[in-house]
């Protein structure tokens, strides 16, 4: 086996161990603080005891996978409750190569480096498309890409890296394309609380047999080390990914399960606008460095990443490394999310230090 | 796909649903209480927020592996902290199957349905050994199972269903013959702590690049539902393993880990001893019952399950049906557990109410 292991756990050691003090854009760990009810929800879960402790539905609790159908306006038995987003692709991904339609799939170039993974991993080849260098996706450019070899095509909006967030007319096409070469399209829309565009258009916004939906409280509400998060599949492809669900993981943390719902019944939508206004003046703050520090990056649209081409600079992994060393700002290298970028850093908005970042690299580079 | 759903959760749905008192004996929930420690260690936990609530490393927490490593004297390195022992069992036989050395696995008949489950999903085939009667396993038996096709054998000891405890000669020999495949054992050894019988052998005794132990914390602090577990790789297999771990859930969760780490440092062994004697104790109660019933059974050794054979009572999904409606008694079919059992019932001593069970058995099968 010889299926890549994503760099973050690699950058984010690199910078812990550094002699000097670091402000870390690597990860996507949200440092904004969770809802109150997270840890309230915690707490009563901790006094229970006895039954409770004990396996949940393998599907999830029913009254999380109500919660999830209300809000999602699906059927609840469409909803598997997952270990974070990251097993919600796993299960989604496993099952598009389950149809026996094709092994292949169709991933955008930039690309999050963990679908490019779990590809190799399931034994199935990726074919990349690229997109412009704002991070938008034509359509057209996967329909060309797609063909009778499809299994799926996974996407991610809003968008890691590039921000982008793809509007209504591009989710609709992307759900023919799935349609027309009966292939999934695997939505994956773990930001869609961190919409700055107001167009972003979840894959189901469109009725169909084909699409796939993920996604995952580690952001909405700044738990990732919880993992729970969630897939909604069509009727027709839910029991074998249940299936698989329970042979892979027996079932998704009950603690998590419950704090999830407490903090979903009980958090204020304030609390949600709050952390999206925040990243939109982060956003500014970070691009207004940028621009002293010559360096091109399209301004995102969602999620919470920037990608930045500094002159002279390539976004290896050497030169991340030297950026943690000599200018105290970690990154990610650009070359981790495809071949298009590998003259690009990707910095992460999750660190309260943005402008004091900002200013370094402003410096570093000026 | 048609790999096979395990049963557990449709006979716990028909046995909560039924119309009268059922006495429920069909998970391996245990009933007996968690330590003090676990919810202690929530509590704490759920005051950290912030950073705390973030990704864990993938691997696990780095106390949490030094102290499983110190616990089980193995290299840190060695251990991956994983959802559960079902994540465990997963990423072993995936890790067997991803050496190519064969896409054989040898399993025991009766076996625990979750690993031809596992083996159906990741693409192999199974090859059954009978166990005796009593549930012991004969190591010449599985020798001339194995061949050149052989990517692993499974064992779990103690046994679920049996109540087997393999001892140290039957261990070294599945380790020799492992070794003389090159294939890979794995030891499921989650009911390792409840064992009656002192010839309990991990196959960490034995020195070798050719067995994984899996573990898990779901039992032995009864907490089934936090979902969190362990599994030791040889240093040269377990790089890919947490590669796989790292591309199916991203990591194991926080909270219970954090749970599991404060339970192992603070709870006295006489937490661990208490439930083993209880155990003890209902293994008495209810065989004595069964005497009376005319069944026949063999007495466990470790673990918390009985088999038991009722005159003309097969022990098929029906008839399970039939026991939880008219005598009361929830158990498992002894189909789901493979060909040899089909004549017997699986019951989980995981209630404070088994002598109630073993009563009614008694009445309604005399």
């Amino acid at each position: 086996m010889d299926y890549d292991t994503p760099l973050f756990f690699h950058v984010m050691e690199y910078a812990a161990g550094a002699d000097r003090d670091v402000v870390d854009m690597v990860s996507g760990n949200p440092d904004w603080g969770s809802p109150d009810a997270i840890s309230e929800g915690l707490h009563e879960y901790a006094d229970l005891g006895g039954a409770d402790f004990q396996y949940p539905p393998s599907e999830g609790l029913r009254e999380l996978r109500e919660e999830i159908a209300a809000r999602r306006d699906v059927d609840q038995s469409q909803v598997v409750v997952t270990n974070g987003g990251g097993e919600a692709n796993y299960l989604a991904m496993a099952r598009a190569l389950e149809r026996e339609r094709g092994s292949e799939f169709v991933l955008t170039d930039p690309v999050y480096p963990y679908y490019p993974g779990k590809t190799t991993m399931l034994g199935a080849t990726a074919r990349y498309v690229a997109t412009d260098e704002d991070g938008s996706l034509d359509p057209e450019k996967v329909r060309e890409a797609a063909s009778e070899e499809t299994a799926g095509i996974v996407v991610n909006t809003p968008n890691n890296p590039t921000g982008a967030v793809y509007d209504e007319e591009t989710m609709r096409e992307l759900v023919a394309i799935a349609e027309e070469y009966d292939a999934l399209l695997v939505s994956d829309e773990v930001y869609d609380h961190f919409d700055f565009s107001g167009e972003f258009t979840s894959a189901l916004s469109f009725d169909s047999e084909n699409r796939v939906v993920t996604n995952s409280y580690s952001k909405t509400f700044a738990i990732t080390g919880f993992r729970v998060g969630y897939a909604i599949f069509p009727e027709s492809l839910v029991d074998v990914a249940k299936t698989r669900h329970m042979l892979t993981n027996v079932a998704t943390t009950r603690p998590g399960q419950y704090a999830v719902l407490h903090a979903l019944r009980n958090t204020d939508p304030a609390y949600y606008e709050a952390n999206r206004e925040l990243l939109e003046e982060r956003v500014e703050t970070f691009t207004a460095a940028l621009d002293d520090a010559g360096a091109d990056y399209s301004s995102p649209d969602g999620a919470f990443y920037v990608m930045a081409r500094f002159p002279d600079y390539p976004g290896t992994l050497e030169n991340v490394e030297r950026l943690i060393d000599e200018a105290g700002v970690a990154g990610m290298p650009g070359e981790a999310f495809g071949e298009s970028r590998t003259d690009w850093l990707r910095f992460a908005l999750v660190s309260p230090r943005v402008e004091e970042a900002a200013d370094r690299l402003a410096d570093y580079f000026a």
